[in-house]
Parts: C-alpha cells; structure tokens; sequence
C-alpha cells in the first residue's frame, strides 16, 4: 500500500464518529473539533484526514467550512483521495451495475453518495452524459472527474448542468456549460418508446429515469381504460398507458412547452389519436375535470416534490393531501389511482396516512396494491435517508 | 335500503371509536362498553351492531368475546350482514381485480381484511381453492362461504385448511377438509415454469404466491452467474434464477420432501443439469458452505417468519442478523443479496438496519438496488399494519 498522502487532519469531537462508522458518509460542522482542527483553516473544497477523537483514522473526506455538512466522506481507506484515479475506479463500479440491469445505454450513472460518489449525479443518454455538481468538493476535481468519464464511457458530448439551487447551501454559482457535441434533443428509449427530451432546457437533468420501472408496471392497469396523467412533463406516463392499450389518456401539465412535446412524442409514436393534452396547473384543472363531471378508470399522480426543505413540511402535506382527494374524486366506482411522492422527508408510512385520511373523508376504501421505488440505478444507501426518495402507491379505491 | 336487521348492540367506551372511523377493522376487548354491552352476552362469532358511545352506528361485526381482537367490522354500512349475499358480493370484487392482474386463474383471491373479509384466506389454483379460516365469526358463516365460493368460480375442489396455529387464539379447533375433486398435486405454472404442489401436504396454503414479482425480477441478475437458494421449499426462486440463465444454482432446504420435490420440478422443466440440492438446516448448511470457502455471485434468503409474536423480536432480530452475515460471506466480491422477510413485526426500516448493520460488520458496503413487497393479489390494507408483511430487497454488496 502506498503511504498516506499528505492531507491536513479534520478531528471530530468524542463519540462523533459513530454514525460515520455505522455507515453514513456525511460530517455536521457542529460534530468537528474545532479547538483542534478549525474549519475556517480549509478552503470549500479541500481534501482532508477524518479523524475520530481519539486519532484514529476515519477515511478521506473533502470539506467544505461553510456549509452544514462540512464533509463527506469518499473512502474508509485514508490511503485514497479522491483523484483521477479513485473517480475512474467509482465509475467503473458504477458503470458494472448499470450495464448488468440495462440493455441500452439510458440510465442515471451515478447517483451519488449511494455511488460513493458524493455531490455527483450523472445521467446517461447514449453517448451524452448530463454531469451535475452540487458540493464544493466535487467541484474542486471538475477537470479530473471529466477526464475520468472521457476514460471509462469515452461520451461525445457532456452538459455540466450546474444549475442546481442546493449549490447555494454550498457557496457556489450556478451555470450550465456544454462540452464536445450535444444535440438540441436526444431520444431516450423506454420500454419500446422514443421521446424527444432537451438535455439542456428539460427540468432537471431531462428525463425522470426513476420512474421507469413503476411506468412499466402501469401497463397491466389500463387496457381498454380512460386514464389521467396529472403533471405529464413530455407524456412519460400517458404515453406508456396508451401504448399498453388504454381506450383514452389525457395528459396534464402547466407548462406550454411540455404540452408541446407530449403532442409531438405522442405523434411520433403513432399514439396522437388517443392522447389528449390540458394545458394549465394541476389543481385547477383537475378543479375543472371535476366540474366537468368527468370520470377516469386510472388517475396517474406524479407531481414534483411538495416538500423541498423540512419547514415544507406541513404545508407540503396537505398539498398531497388534496391532490390525492381530487385524483380520488376523478375516478370512477373502482378506479386505480397511482399517485407518487419524491420528497424524501415524506416517509412511505407517513404518505400512506395521508392517502388513508383522503380516501376516508370521501367515505372510499383504499387497497394498496404495489408499492414502487426508484428505479435501480438510483440505489438507496442504507445509511442515508436522502437516499432514498421516491414512492409509487397503486392503489385499487372502492365505494366504502 | 331495507330495515337494519335485527341484531344485537355492541358498544365502544367513549373515543374508542376513533380507530375505527379512521379505518381500522378491528376492536379490542379492552374498548367495548362492558357494562353496556357485556362481552359475555356474545356467542363466538356472533354478528353485532357497532356502536360508539354516543350510540351513532359503525357498521356491522363479527364477535368473539374470548378473543382479545373481539370483533372485526364486516361492513360499514349498518344494513349490511355477513351472509351470502354479501360473501358473494366480496368475493365479485375480490375476483375482477384478480382477473385484472393476472392471465392465469393461479393467484391469492381473498387475502383476509385488505379484501374486506376479516379472518378469511382463499388461494386459487385453476379448478381448486385453498381456503383458511382463521376467526369465529368466519367459521360461523362457512357453509354461506362454500355456497358463495361454488356461485362465483364453481370449483371443482375445495381444500378447507383449518389448521393454522392462529385459530387458538379464538379457541377454534384445528382441523382440514377436502371437498369435491381434489388431485394429489397441482401444477402452478410461473414466468413459463410449472410448479408440483401439494395442496394438503404443503406449507400453508401450498405455494407462495407473494413472492411473484420478486422471482420475476431475479432474472435481471442473473445470467451467467452461481446461484444461491436458501429455504427453497419446492425451487420457486432457484428453478426461476435457472431458466432466466444462472449458470448453476444450489437449493437448500431442511426438509427431505422438499428436495425431492426440487429436484422432480428441476427435472419436468428441463434444468436439472443447472440444479443442485443440499438438504440441511440453512444456518448450518450455510456456515458448511463457508468452511467449504465456496461462493456465489447471488444468494437468495427467503426464511419463514422470524419473529412470530411481539415477544420473538429480539431473538428473531438476531436471527435476521445472523443468516444476513452468513449470506454476504458467501457472495463473491461483487454480488447480490435478495433478503427477504416476511415478519409484520419487523418494519423495513429496521431490516436495513439489520443488512447495514451486517455489512459493516464484514466491512462491506451496501447498496438497495430493489425493494420489492408482497404481489398485488395480497393487498395492504392501509389501516392495519398486519396486512403489510413482506419485504424482499436485491442489494449489491460491495467492498468498503
């Protein structure tokens, strides 16, 4: 083994390093031990020794003073930094996955700390890579970590879309930068469907990869059935349903962009006879289709996450609490209603309550018939709650 | 709405009927106004008006006054008995969502409350259903059952296995019944394989519906790779993991039974070649396997229940604990674990608690690719924490 490289030390107070031992990778600036190790002493970024209390060695980290979680983690091994080298290695591990669970190159590459990679995401379009930074420490190996992806997946153009507003908590600017050749749209394949998404206007990194296991899981919901896609993006669910056979599928969203590229995917797949769009917000319109007296055999809930931060919390929840009581409202007699939360502060059992307290209310009874997560290549690492994010609850309503 | 019939009250103390309107089914001893409504003056299995305090109607019960569960709520709806009528119409329900799931009459038809029939558990295999009856207020009403059972899939068999442990609890004897034409064995066919299974001889009902779709998704994993099957009972993940490609795969189970029925069903679907058994108590056979430094590119736990009762949790935990290490001992460098537990008692939250837990221990690193749960055909019943039993998670186990 080589020797150590020569990192500054970072201490932590006395008993602080349990929870890094017993698996997480992040550091709170209240856990160092200032009086020895002042925080102010590293630059955003900085690679660093973790220390426990007594000095014995915790791993590498790089740290960031000004930000709440002033560390993370990127080996147990105190040997590695995170370099060329190491990032080249973690993408190769990273890549092994992906390429045992996926036949064609569309997939999120990295997800992560749950990738030991902290404050990456990578999302692959064939041979486009969308690249997102969120910490200081990542940003500090930008050159490296793009030589490292030019290595293992050799792609022919990158955006860095560096745009993410969780770069604030870490003191960066924001900006979007495109490398090599990226076409205005790329087509992303799934399960036998072609959309049209932009890499560089598209929400997040373009396309919702996570979802696609709970969408294939769909089809076995809609044949012959009127369906309801409520924040549809470019038609991911909509068009999956009427591909699987369902009579009629309305697809919702606010943005005229969005209606835009549903029309035009659901052209391209042959599938615009049986794809309708409403253009305006979710509440509204479902306020609208209720007062329509319209009814839907499956309503499909995919809304962006209410609650972003913990202060989000309560009124986060009754946002869901009443987008699920108007889904539920929509559906006839024995309707199924797939409703999704992404803010990992809603636990499963706590979502479930809400959807309980909605059916309740209306006097329905609630089946729960399969419970979805994020799809693979966005493992959950156990130790970290963040992690793990994503819930889509197929739910069978009947009369009560 | 015809008259309410003419049954006798059972009334909830004060605020005790707020579980109840919140969505739960059951009623505990301790709730019910003794003094209005003596539990005493109930014969098991008995029907009831649900009353809360104030005297406003809940719905209709089963009761069993030597039961701590006293009485479950058939129906909402105070008009409303448990007869025939209303097992035809439960079982109407149950069915279409059966019939829309599944191609094939193989599957869970009642899975107990989450099909609004408390106490009552129907496996349909083709032309035979198994039924378990497991509640006083259920057995009360079997012979209504068998006629509702015959009008709304007219079986050609019946086997009634009344011989589940939980029907002490309500001071039911034990006992099983054949009726009509019952053969020896059935074939269950899965994802194109056929399955012999004894529908007397076999464990609980016979065959484990539940873990469908978690076999179905193993095949991702493993093409090419060594294959371990642990608590294999009659092959269902083992044979799976070899007709998806495994280049070879090991069943272990205790009991000799078991193994030959492994290796009769390995052999009628051609994979003999890829199927080897061991017979052994997996602890023991596991820690053999260990000493015999073999290893495997995928290990597949699937154990009975460890924690039965509330009391078992501890020592079930550590059992969890146990197999878990011993599995990931047994994975090549880059290997999956699929770990399942089918303990209500054991909330997922605290299993990945218990793999972390492990994985630290070995110095490994984990991450949950999958987290898979009980098939559609056993809906949870978003108020009662017992429907929601089963959780199987794939995890790739890494070096830290």
């Amino acid at each position: 083994m080589t020797a150590a490289p020569d990192l500054p030390p970072l201490s932590l107070k006395k008993n602080e390093e349990r929870r890094i031992r017993a698996g997480h990778l992040w550091v709170y600036s209240n856990e160092v031990d200032t009086a020895a190790t002042p925080l102010k002493g590293f630059e955003p970024g900085q690679q660093a020794h973790l220390l426990a209390h007594n000095g014995k060695p915790l791993g590498t980290a790089y740290v960031n003073p000004g930000s709440l979680i002033c560390a993370r983690l990127v080996s147990r091994d105190p040997h590695y930094v995170l370099d060329r080298s190491l990032l080249v290695h973690r993408l190769k591990v990273a890549l092994s996955l992906r390429e045992r669970l996926f036949d064609q190159p569309y997939y999120r590459l990295v997800f992560g700390e749950a990738d030991q990679l902290p404050g990456l995401v990578i999302d692959r379009y064939n041979e486009v890579c969308v690249v997102q930074v969120t910490t200081a420490g990542m940003e500090a190996v930008k050159a490296q970590l793009l030589e490292a992806l030019d290595k293992v997946i050799h792609p022919a153009g990158v955006v860095l879309r560096a745009d993410s507003s969780v770069r604030k908590l870490e003191g960066l600017e924001t900006y979007q930068e495109v490398i090599g050749a990226v076409p205005d749209q790329v087509l992303v394949e799934e399960q036998g469907l072609k959309f049209a998404v932009s890499l560089q206007q598209g929400q997040k990194t373009g396309w919702f990869y996570d979802q696609r296991m709970n969408r294939a899981r769909l089809a076995n919901y809609v044949s012959g059935q009127r369906v309801l896609d409520v924040f549809s993006y470019v038609g991911a669910w909509g068009l999956q349903a009427a591909a699987a056979g369902a009579a009629d599928v309305l697809c919702v969203d606010a943005s005229a962009a969005a209606i835009d590229r549903i029309q035009a995917n659901a052209a391209s797949n042959g599938l615009a006879d049986r794809v309708a769009t409403l253009q305006g917000d979710a509440f509204e319109a479902l306020g609208q289709l209720r007062a329509g007296q319209e009814k839907f055999d499956v309503v499909v809930l995919d809304p962006p996450a209410f609650i972003k931060r913990k202060k989000d919390t309560k009124s986060g929840e009754q946002a869901y609490h009443r987008l699920n009581q108007l889904g539920m409202q929509l559906l006839r007699r024995d309707g199924i209603l797939v409703t999704a939360s992404c803010s990992w502060q809603l636990p499963e059992t706590q979502f479930r309550k809400i959807l309980l307290q909605s059916s309740r209310h209306l006097d329905r009874s609630l089946q729960i018939l399969e419970r979805g997560h994020q799809a693979p290549d966005h493992p959950v690492h156990p130790a970290i709650a963040e992690t793990d994010y994503l819930k889509a609850l197929f739910c069978r309503v009947l009369p009560a």
